[in-house]
């Protein structure tokens, strides 16, 4: 029995291929150093559902096809409006959200999956606005899908370098492997479902704290240091006290993650367009030390610096809050949702494993339907 | 590479236990047989929940605690308001409805699954009555779950040998081993999640045909069959036309599905007190002529009677027009998903597979980048 399934192959994939011990990430052919610093959101979503690269006209058409789907069901937006009003967690907000998306259209799986992707961006605003007091930003045709998430988030058109920093983000993050929520994705669909349950139960998925992560409290940490020279004490403290540092180690990568190395050339980029270092200077010392500091103390592990220390850094540089971060998170993972479901409806069948029942047998009702 | 992750075992459990050789269901220790017709909803939610049958006082609280949660949040009536007007299909709404549900409420996982199990009766009894012009039917703490869900969709309470044959036919089918909706609830909450997200996740997994079934079908052939007599030739036409059988055959199960005698004996019992037997006379004999020619053709396969059979006749005859079968399943299985979450919650760790990739590699994103 192996409860976890850890390392159990239950897919074959065209769609990434994650090398834990080289510490690669191939997205659909493409190393994710060479592809999510350069390729807009849109040719990656182009990428992961039909196989390759747009040509040009192909891409304007895409582009345009994916910026028509941004619009959400009125149902939605009411329960967005309910769901900030109630103080609903973000994730719950963006499962709620999702649950709804299509209503009224009987769309083929292709197009579901369009239409999620699309929408995304106005589910997160929406709920953020609401929640902030505000109304939602109306939907903009004419900005980049990664811009129009900031946008329907602040209302304003972001600067490029700030669009283009998200969209390294939202590529970077946008498939792993068979990670838990794309594997739910795959589970739900394989009973040919529709796209929109399977991207709604993945959204469920990525909230638990195991998946989702916590790229709050890693840049927490950086906070709390403040300052290069308080890095050692504050994280020897830390690790005396048997505390785990956030931002390090990872269940499949034994090397340095390289969507780590991806974000934190982004940060870097960022941040010196900003004409404001300091934060990002501050990670790197923070991130120097805490290695150091993981290696004298676990000599035998290698506990390297994962994506959510960078991601933490980037998103809150961009300005997203963060209780964003994991809605951002999904905002790139719902491509790799769609097209694994596409995969599974395409290859694959009915995913149905078993359970070992360690339960009592015999027991009879008549004898207890009387007691007490 | 095993892709449906048949004969895996992928979680141990003390919940119900499938022997498709012997054809015997167990649920948490007792023979479906045994349980099912005889138990209350209450008492099988309370046995799946805390592992035992309840004492008087105890089950007196209980079916109280359950039924003060029946109310649904505001935003998930409203929601199934727009999915009726949209013409959304059942098990849509229900995912709709499901994924709002606990809003403003931060409640235990315990206490959760009791919101999620005792509000699915008002959340198909909304969406049927507005689909039908009408407005929901106040909730009612006086009647039993199974007498509720009907008065949820009716408006009025049922006899009591109409809620008996529903609540019969919830404990059948509350539990079923480690099938798709439940593993994907299991997958979803292994992150940690928590309880809605998983069950939202599992609705959409059971919407699938591969999953949810097909019992409509399984009636419209006893309908179209309309007689006794024309049974045979009815049924030699379709395997001439090389047809499936709705009603018959299943992965699992190599004998006949205990679940089906459990329905049968409960269509038996339901019809017989209503005075009419002729549905279910007809529905014996086509069964009976159905296995008889189904062994000629193909002697080599157990096709036996499957519970969607029984199904199909029990729930037509309580008065449940036929969109609303699969939802009906989702209300009696959502316990089973609750319960796997408690135990999973309680037992397991992250469900996270591998997945094998079979893309290309090496490709580079600059030599597209101005390609037309």
């Amino acid at each position: 029995m192996n409860e976890g399934l850890e390392g159990v192959v239950a897919a074959s994939t065209r769609l990434s291929r994650v090398d834990g011990e080289a510490g690669q990430l191939t997205l659909a052919g493409y190393a994710v150093e060479d592809l999510a610093p350069h390729a807009s959101f849109e040719e990656m979503a182009f990428l992961f559902l039909h196989g390759r690269l747009p040509g040009g006209r192909e891409r304007d058409d895409f582009v345009r096809e994916m910026a028509g789907r941004r619009e959400l069901p009125k149902a939605a937006v009411e329960v967005l409006r309910e769901a900030a009003a109630a103080q609903a967690p973000p994730m719950d907000a963006l499962r709620m959200g999702a649950s709804v998306l299509g209503l009224g259209r009987r769309e083929e799986p292709f197009d579901q999956a369009l239409t999620a992707i699309a929408a995304f961006p106005a589910i997160v605003g929406a709920y953020w606005r609401f929640r902030n007091g505000e109304t939602p930003a109306p939907v903009r045709s004419d900005l980049s899908h990664a811009a129009h998430y900031l946008q329907q988030i602040t209302g304003l058109a972001p600067n490029p370098e700030r669009a283009r920093a998200l969209e390294t983000y939202l590529n970077t993050v946008c498939d792993h492997g068979l990670n838990a929520s794309t594997f739910a994705a795959r589970v739900i669909i394989s009973t040919r479902s529709d796209m929109i349950s399977a991207i709604t139960g993945a959204v469920g998925a990525l909230k638990g704290p195991l998946h989702g992560g916590a790229p709050g409290p890693a840049l927490e940490m950086v906070f709390e240091i403040a300052t290069p020279e308080r890095a050692e004490a504050v994280i020897r403290e830390k690790l005396d006290r048997g505390e785990r540092l956030m931002g390090f180690g990872h269940r499949v990568y034994r090397v340095r993650d390289p969507r780590a190395d991806v974000l934190a050339h982004a940060a870097e980029r960022f941040y010196t367009s900003g004409g404001d270092r300091r934060l990002y200077d501050l990670a790197r010392s923070v991130e120097a030390t805490a290695l150091r500091l993981l290696r004298e103390r676990k000599p035998e592990r290698r506990l390297d610096t994962n994506v959510e220390f960078y991601t933490a850094l980037l998103l809150h540089g961009i300005g997203l809050p963060t209780d964003l971060f994991t809605p951002t998170f999904a905002a790139g993972r719902v491509l790799g949702w769609a097209a694994h479901c596409l995969e599974q409806l395409r290859e694959g069948r009915l995913i149905r494993p078993q359970s070992k029942y360690v339960g009592p047998v015999g027991l009879q009702y008549g004898g207890l339907q009387f007691a007490v």
